[in-house]
């Protein structure tokens, strides 16, 4: 039996008919090396942003049904022009929406779950020599409700089915060529990572590195299917290999430097030291879908019997999050609630920390020595985050990128080749 | 039981998010009035011309499949773009493609005919209060295949739901106020008719009268289903009700006259007086999907024993049919092959001419007051064609239109008011 191999294209790829010519030519390759081609393809360009826009001119709050039945519409237009596009270059293609393969999903609209995919009419066409093209970012219910999967939709889409199908790699084409040590706007000679392994990758991802969405990588990780991160512009290049730590060549103590600057911290001041107020504090939170990233509660200090909660949130849920402490405030009886929206999260990533002590105090020490201040700091196993200044952010990138050697040349020469796969 | 009124909109009623929430208006006015409501739409303006070029852009002959995969997400954007413009005054509304409904079409693509549609889900949603959003011109076949209906696809959609589900009428919205006894752009005071049977709209259909495809009138003749032609612009007029002969209020010997510009006579000369000539001819023609329309024969020549075949084609087939003629010209031993497509074909349409004799001459003879050559004729019950010069055409309209009293107020006095329906 061939290889299945799955491939995503986003929306940059097949953004206007040539693009979509170009991304024929690199599913052909693939089935040319012999493999099964399943394609998972986006809506082109600009397409979402026409349809959400006009739904907008009609009404400030359409109804998430509507929506995902006006937004599923993008990914069928590609699906189709990309199988035309294929079936242009003589080979035998097909195109399915979700409904037609069978992609369910739970019956919520906008957000929802994949909770199966049936593979029937896939497998039959596969057979059938045919290269298929589906539409990634949507779903049906049992009910034959259309549904649209979220951020990070069509990637979740391409895993999925490479989950179903039992899948060799699942290739997530897109404009970069990998994943890298850290962002190359940033620091230039960051290094692309031969491979990473899934736990790295999500921690990179929820740290600010905006190559894949976490849920898509979650996805492969809980089905352990291979992941590629690659460009459809250097097919010569292979891009990242997203894998089990177990199946991992080699570690490094470090995989990757990641700076979210989109952060902002609260701290709420002399809370009383009791049970419950913290619980009080974050579920309030939670109701209203915000969700928290760090969170330090202070020591209690002896006298006043209080301490202080800090804890960070995503920038733009700052507006709700003041609205919610300024009920709670008086609830919970703190003393005054401080906002700072200065700060960047820096934070190092790599499946290798586990085994290996002074990590991160080679770490603070590095920030310590640029004189850079740390006001916050969290840590999981296989990540550690310090939150600085904004202004600082960059240098702090910089230097533990060079610190943990993670620099272009010296990384190639660590890894070496990566085995054909 | 409420009454069902089926609502059918076209692209140039849709083609902006403004017309959208006059649309809106339009379908609410009608659940306004106790009833209840499905709507059919067609895709946004220029939508499928858009669809259609990026097609052509990666392949001139894109697979139907394809494109039908392609075309019908162009329907799927105004139903959900209608049903949140409703919703956003306030009214219960859900939209549903043929998928969704269950409008069953034979496995042909680009031009399927509907054979079932699944009614459960409507009558559900219409039980529940809610304004239903149907996309039209697009079908399901049992294997889940996505289907066009192809021209006049939305308009059949329309009448096939009302059929379905039994509805009191189809109102078919346009952007003219009805169907008039010929075009007002060149007889100024034609008049609106106020009703026709559906046997006389499908002679004026076919006749060059553009309002409605001929399949959708009969479709409706079919099931009995009322049909209404009005403006979507101008309410307080109820347009043109189509329906069958023995509901209407009265007769008149001609309902109007149309002209068709579109023909070429083609004229195969000397072909030998002998069985078998016609139906190879013909034959070869309907196998390249050429529709012919008026056919003459003349009578055999005694000497030669042979006769002159004369038949008029839409120019749009005219390469088509002389690429037939040319292979054929020899094998059945025709002399000459002729071409005229300065010509036009001018037909007066009417129910009542049956019991009437004296119509045809009348025709004939006001043709002949103005000194305008017949060239062919042909007649069915209720419908007279006589093929004249194209630069006579529209004199010709004229003049039959004033000689069978078919001006704006002469018409008014003869028919009175409708009854309310």
């Amino acid at each position: 039996m061939k290889k299945i191999i799955v491939q995503k294209f986003g929306g940059t790829s097949v953004a206007d008919t040539e693009k979509i010519k170009n991304v024929a030519k690199v599913v052909i390759r693939e089935k040319e090396n012999g493999n099964d081609v399943v394609v998972v393809v986006s809506a082109m360009g600009h397409t979402t942003d026409h349809l959400v826009k006009m739904a907008k001119s009609l009404t400030p709050n359409p109804s998430s049904r509507e929506m995902d039945m006006l937004l599923s519409t993008g990914e069928c237009v590609s699906i189709a022009l990309l199988t035309m596009a294929i079936q242009a270059q003589g080979y035998d293609a097909i195109s399915f929406n979700a409904m037609q393969v069978g992609i369910m999903t739970e019956n919520i609209h906008s957000k929802a779950r994949i909770v199966d995919i049936r593979t029937e009419k896939l497998r039959k066409n596969l057979e059938e020599g045919k290269i298929i093209v589906v539409a990634g970012f949507q779903g049906v219910t049992e009910d034959g409700e259309i549904t649209t999967l979220g951020r990070g939709g069509s990637d979740t889409s391409a895993v999925a089915l490479a989950a179903a199908l039992n899948a060799e790699r699942c290739d997530i084409y897109t404009d970069v060529e990998g994943v890298y040590t850290t962002d190359p706007r940033v620091v230039p000679n960051a290094s692309k990572l031969d491979e990473v392994s899934y736990e790295e990758m999500l921690e990179l991802a929820h740290a600010g590195a905006n190559v894949l969405h976490p849920r898509s990588v979650e996805t492969a990780k809980q089905f352990a299917v291979p992941m590629r991160v690659r460009s459809s512009f250097n097919l010569d290049d292979m891009g990242t290999l997203i894998v089990g730590v177990e199946k991992m060549e080699l570690y490094r103590p470090v995989a990757g430097v990641a700076a979210d600057l989109s952060q902002a911290r609260i701290v709420v001041c002399d809370v009383p030291d009791k049970p419950g107020v913290a619980a009080g504090l974050f579920s309030a939170m939670a109701n209203e879908n915000i969700s928290v990233d760090m969170i330090i509660q202070s020591y209690a200090r002896k006298i006043s019997n209080t301490n202080d909660i800090a804890f960070t949130i995503d920038t733009a849920d700052l507006p709700k999050t003041l609205s919610v402490l300024d009920k709670l405030k008086d609830v919970i009886g703190a003393s005054d609630i401080k906002v700072d929206d200065e700060i960047a999260k820096v934070s190092i990533v790599g499946a290798g920390m586990i085994d290996r002590p002074g990590i991160a105090s080679t770490m603070f020490e590095t920030l310590a020595t640029l004189n850079i201040n740390i006001k916050m700091i969290s840590t999981s196993e296989i990540k550690i985050s310090c939150l600085v200044d904004k202004s600082d952010a960059q240098k702090a990138v910089k230097a533990l990128h060079t610190v943990f050697n993670l620099e272009s040349d010296v990384i190639a020469d660590v890894k070496g080749d990566l085995p054909d796969v």
